[in-house]
């Protein structure tokens, strides 16, 4: 039972997506994902009380997924610069390869839906990374500055590089994504 | 007689954004948009061929708009770094006072309209922008990457901080945007 129970809600995940990505929050009903999922309302509504519910856990889920993927053998032992650099080439694979997810989540961002996100969710997703920034900035090898600002110049250059729109005049290669690595550690180091 | 044809332009303009960014390209017809903007279809017609031309410029106008302002007193006698800090507080103030425009320029930016735009056109408007950080290059004082690479650690942390959904934990204020330039400056320069 667990497993079929865990295929209905993967299909009910990438419908949401789907549908939100093509069409919008406002016209994804919930009638159009279940049929987009290939399950019925009532089956969709045993896991979602109700779009809002839907529309929340999709972005939830797709956080935790770049997390567990930004923290796959993740070894916190290793140099700062070096944690960081192999982040930042994860962080731009998994963006590649997962343009949809990114399209829902910045959506999702804009929308009034992200005011009912439990950020500190969020936030445990990511928490041994954000132990390695603290640890740089108490070491002062980062510069003392407030995390959301060191994000603008850590995971935001990832998003605008992976995205064909902003480098339309490049033919984007590994060296690209090393030196703005490396554009991106002189930004934030001290 | 000019002075009237301005004005309709500038309702037709400012229809545009608002209702792309209340429903979105798809539902946004001329109609509708003529409509908002109190023309009739007749006269939204004399000014755009049909509605792609009509979004089209619409961008075309917001990035014109844009470039002018940054453009403003721009005095490339100045060293560098000083050239690019005036570049850099004068663009947050634009995009702090004019929010609307940049939603609509994100959602363009990610729709197949983006294709139709004459991108050369587009940079004649940043022309001396360009040719500033050109010189950096030449005078090793900037990093000798892609101009895309560097736009990506130029404007999008601008956009980044601007956007009320990124910081949401940080009451923004003028030492923020400050901090941001130096971190900015410091990927960047040589």
């Amino acid at each position: 039972m667990r497993v079929k129970d865990d295929i209905k809600q993967e299909s009910l995940f990438e419908a949401t997506v789907k549908l939100v990505n093509d069409v919008g929050f406002a016209a994804s009903s919930v009638s159009k994902i279940a049929k987009e999922a290939k399950v019925s309302p009532a089956t969709l509504y045993v896991y979602h009380k109700n779009k809002e519910d839907l529309l929340v856990s999709t972005y939830v889920e797709i956080k935790k997924n770049i997390g567990l993927s930004l923290l796959k053998d993740f070894d916190d032992s290793l140099p700062i610069r070096d944690i960081m650099r192999e982040t930042w080439h994860k962080m731009f694979d998994y963006v590649m390869t997962h343009r949809p997810y990114f399209q829902y989540t910045e959506q999702f961002a804009n929308s009034p839906y992200s005011e009912l996100v439990d950020q500190e969710e969020i936030e445990k997703y990511f928490e041994p990374f954000i132990q390695v920034i603290d640890r740089g900035i108490k070491e002062k090898i980062i510069k003392d500055v407030d995390f959301d600002i060191l994000a603008v110049f850590i995971f935001y250059p990832v998003l605008a590089l992976a995205n064909p729109k902003t480098c339309k005049n490049l033919d984007l290669n590994r060296d690209h994504i090393e030196t703005a690595f490396t554009m991106a550690w002189d930004a934030i180091k001290l």
